[in-house]
Order: structure tokens, then sequence, then C-alpha cells
């Protein structure tokens, strides 16, 4: 090829590879968890967009409630870490879920007078993010509580209830995968339960 | 710019459109509705990729249900569609949303002594399209039922309940907004909640 060539190719390509990159930061992308200067977990501005895993009602996270009012949780966990659990079954390094909290109500439209409950408002916020330089235990992951600040929050010590209980209860590595359903049998098929969890089912 | 040149550039810029395309193809991006010859609506096979709306736990769907053993429901809805009601408070023409219906369960690991209640097993899919062309009342609606099926779905005559329920109760068009708590504000903002429904909530 001749140089005249090149001097037409260089920026052309250069004009391909910013194109990609910045067709590359659509929210459901831009999903490797970030952190501040001093090490505080940024929260994810679009997680609301990434892929949801599961809800619960009542279910018990942190002090026990009453059943009168329950809480929702909501599970939501960054699409290429998604991906690679459902070809692989295992979460990749950088994994991020969040944890979303909101009160329930049993009044309002259509489901008035039914026993039902929705979602309403948004009672707090965790993460739990797998980074193997950054984990207080070294389980390979690190949780954050962000409440309801938006303010970078920085990993809670290994003291917190969040290490024990996930270490010794999730199905796979720290993870609540028995409770998202599409996620259990891909664990099942992939054999990647822990062998205390395959204990408690079988 | 010397014809040389041209036959250079017309090739790399080929190259860049189908780079393009083929990252556009990404599940989260090809949301339209796809109907097959006979007007069926084919399930969208990524939509538990889409944006999570929120979830119910028995919701009165279809015939009442006992509160011994509720159901939750989850709705998804289309990337594109979300987008636009995020920046404008209506829905696209072609917005498609999905429900799912589970089982709770309320026995398990950790949660095993408390009143809490998580999905387990899928019961059953429907689908809304807004579709000026499709919708059988002419509300700009149609609804289908794909049961535990992933057949393609014809859409639900007008006499079926989904149209009236709709028509009467949703917050925002045929939807019930009311129950997404992300999107509320945003109905609220713009100015798109029905007058009917203000006059339930003011």
């Amino acid at each position: 090829m001749q140089p005249r060539r090149w001097a037409v190719l260089i920026p052309v390509a250069a004009l391909v590879t910013g194109a990609l990159a910045l067709h590359s930061q659509s929210p459901a992308r831009a999903a490797a968890p970030q952190f501040d200067s001093r090490g505080r977990l940024m929260l994810p501005k679009d997680y609301r967009e990434w892929i949801f895993l599961s809800s619960g009602l009542g279910m018990t996270y942190g002090a026990p409630e009453t059943n009168r009012q329950p809480n929702f949780d909501d599970v939501f966990v960054s699409p290429p870490a998604y991906r690679e659990f459902v070809n692989a079954g295992h979460w990749p390094e950088h994994t991020v879920f969040i944890l979303e909290q909101r009160r329930s109500s049993a009044r309002g439209s259509v489901n008035g007078g039914s026993v039902g409950h929705y979602q309403s408002d948004l009672i707090g916020l965790s993460a739990a993010v797998k980074d193997s330089r950054r984990s207080p235990d070294g389980s390979g992951w690190a949780y954050f509580g962000f409440g309801l600040k938006t303010d970078p929050a920085p990993a809670l010590p290994k003291t917190a209830a969040c290490y024990s209980c996930h270490g010794q209860n999730a199905a796979v590595e720290n993870t609540f995968v028995q409770f998202y359903p599409t996620l259990l049998p891909v664990a099942r098929a992939k054999g990647t339960l822990k062998p205390n969890f395959r204990k408690v089912i079988e």
C-alpha cells in the first residue's frame, strides 16, 4: 500500500475507533465500578437500566421487620457480569450488584380492595462489588452502604454482617443466586453451586 | 479528492457502518415488537435484559387469588421506550411491556424463619404493545397472552378484561405508572397523568 493511502486510512481508523468507543459509553455498558481518590465507591447513576435479577418482599435485611409494613428489595447487576454468569455460572472480577430497598404500599388504584403489595418510596441503597484488591475479609467481595445518599461510600468493615451472612449462606460465591430464579438453573447446569448450599437443598 | 482515495474510503466506510450496525444489534437495542406473518407477536427472547419497572406481590391479575400463595409480577419495558418516557413522560409507538408472573416462596436459606417472600417458578407471560394499527379497541394498545409457551401469540380480543381495566384505571395512557416508582415522578413533572387518575390521588 502506498504512503498516501495510509494518510487517508489513519484518520479514518481513528474515526472508527472513536465512533465505537462513543457507542460503547451507552448507559448499559459503562458498568465497571468507579471509585474516588479515597477508594470510595461511586453510586452507579444508571443502575436502574442494569439487569434485574429478582425482588423479594419482607426478606430479612438488617434488623428484623414486622410483617405490617414489609419492604421490597430489588437486585440489579451490571450487564457484562450478567452475561458472563449466563455463559459460565460465575461472576467476573468487577461485578457490581445494587440492592434497592423500597417501602411497600397496599392501597391504590385497581389494587385498593385486594391484599396485594406494590413498590413505593426508596428507603436505601447498598452495593456488592467483586474486587479481589478491595475485599476487607479476603472473600473477593466488598460491601457498601449508601443509604438514601448518592455520595461515594467506603467499603463496610469486615465485621459488618454482610460479609459473614453472604459468606455462609449464599449459593454461588457470595451471592444469593438461590433467590434469582433465572440464574439458579444456570448455576446448577454449570456446577457452580457451593458445596454447603448443595447440602441444604439436596 | 482523487478517485483512488475513494477506492480506499468506500470499503472502509462500509466497514464502519457494518461495525456500528453489528454493535447496535446488542440485545438491549433490538427491542421493536416482532410479528409473524399471521400478525402474532413473537415473545422477545431478551426481555429479561430490558428495563425493570417494578414488581408487586399478590396484585390482582385475572382471577382474585388468596393470600396463602400470592404471586409476584415483574414488569419490563423495551429500553428505547423507557428512555423516551424518561425524557417526555409518554410512550412512543412500538413500546413493548412484558409482564412476568412468578410463584412466591417463603422457605429457603437465610429467609427460612422470616415472613418474607421471594420469587420462584415462572407461571405466565403477557405483553402490551403500543401500536395504533394493531389495537383491537382503538386505544392504541394491544394485549397478548403467552402463558408458559414461547409460541407467537395473537392479540387478545377487545372484550378481554385487559382493555377495559387498563383503559379505566391506568395513570398514563394505558399503563399503570402509579405502580412504577421511578416513573410516577416523571409523569407528574411532565403533566402526563390522565385527568381521571389525578382526581383519584388529589
